[in-house]
């Protein structure tokens, strides 16, 4: 497999990186194209050109090694959540919007090949251990939170006039959105993502200038 | 692995099934809690008890046989949606309601642990063959148009008082659908497809008799 090291690595990437990070980098590419079941240790550090000791003075094993490739995604995740949902040039809805858009984009440049990796490894989870639900519920509940408090913003400020809890809207917000990039891979195109997209925040957010 | 072969196998199974019929439940079992790369066709012989040879008397290969895994899975499945919304005993939002209950209740009687095949296939989608994608996309498609025509003949009955377009609700929903089983997976819970089954139907389709 090519292993073309973009984004979500590259912002984590720089000349002075340690090779546990270029490990994790390539990680993070290999397993959300192929998973995890049917990726070899081989395989990433053949990907990576270092000897498999080298590996192991960094890693206990693949499932310590990917573990740490969860938690490295979602905080390049959370990192581009915060930016995004907590740019005050924007309204609360406008940053949701924003974030969507620039997902989408992220879905559509890699030809709706790589999908999200916590939805990837989470179809996985019947035949993975324990620690990795945990790594990964760790991080959904993270992206929740960040949605929930923009949604709570956009109330405040009378931005949008829906009653319905913030923490569910937020979680129908995240199992809509994974199962649109699930749509997405399947239909090679963008349209479930627009969808979800719009009709979460016109129909349920229902912002308050749409509705006057 | 223990193969334990229940729903969505044992509609389809009976005393006088083909060997064909019975790899075809073992695939579906086994590619549900596992995925398709990491299976192995051995694994499969040796759930079946039977020799390797005589797997390719039936398929030409691993490819030829997750296919009409896929497509079996794929029409139990139909049926299923069939039987639940074509009950002319019962309203068409009663329908859908019947229908994510007892979708639920399947998700629930295997501990969270096996979700849907078309959700797990569809996630390694990048590391699968063309035709893999084909035969997902052409079940979903089924779904959401027997989806789509509930929704309608709700709309028809003057049930719901949407106005929203019947097909972007349906696949609306399976995007919120399969997103929400993949979290039930993580959370061990049914909360996400409780939440996904009340915002959808109370928020979205506002039956008459709720927003009266």
């Amino acid at each position: 497999m090519k292993v073309d090291i973009e984004n979500p690595v590259r912002e984590a990437s720089n000349k002075g990186e340690s090779k546990r990070q270029m490990l994790i980098n390539i990680g993070t590419v290999i397993f959300t194209q192929k998973g995890f079941s049917s990726t070899s240790l081989d395989e990433i550090v053949v990907s990576a050109k270092i000897p498999k000791g080298s590996f192991y003075y960094y890693f206990r094993g693949k499932e310590d090694f990917a573990i740490e490739v969860i938690k490295n995604y979602g905080n390049y995740f959370s990192r581009k959540l915060e930016r995004i949902l907590n740019d005050q040039t924007k309204s609360p809805i406008e940053r949701l919007k924003a974030f969507m858009n620039e997902a989408t984009y992220g879905v559509m440049r890699y030809e709706f090949k790589r999908g999200c990796l916590i939805g990837n490894l989470g179809q996985e989870m019947a035949s993975l251990e324990e620690g990795f639900r945990i790594a990964l519920l760790d991080v959904i509940r993270d992206w929740r939170d960040r949605i929930e408090a923009c949604i709570e913003e956009a109330k405040q400020i009378g931005e949008i006039n829906v009653t319905l809890d913030s923490n569910v809207l937020s979680r129908f917000f995240w199992s809509a959105w994974e199962g649109a990039v699930l749509c997405a891979k399947l239909e090679q195109s963008e349209k479930p993502l627009q969808i979800v997209g719009e009709v979460f925040i016109d129909q349920l957010l229902q912002p308050v200038s749409i509705v006057n």
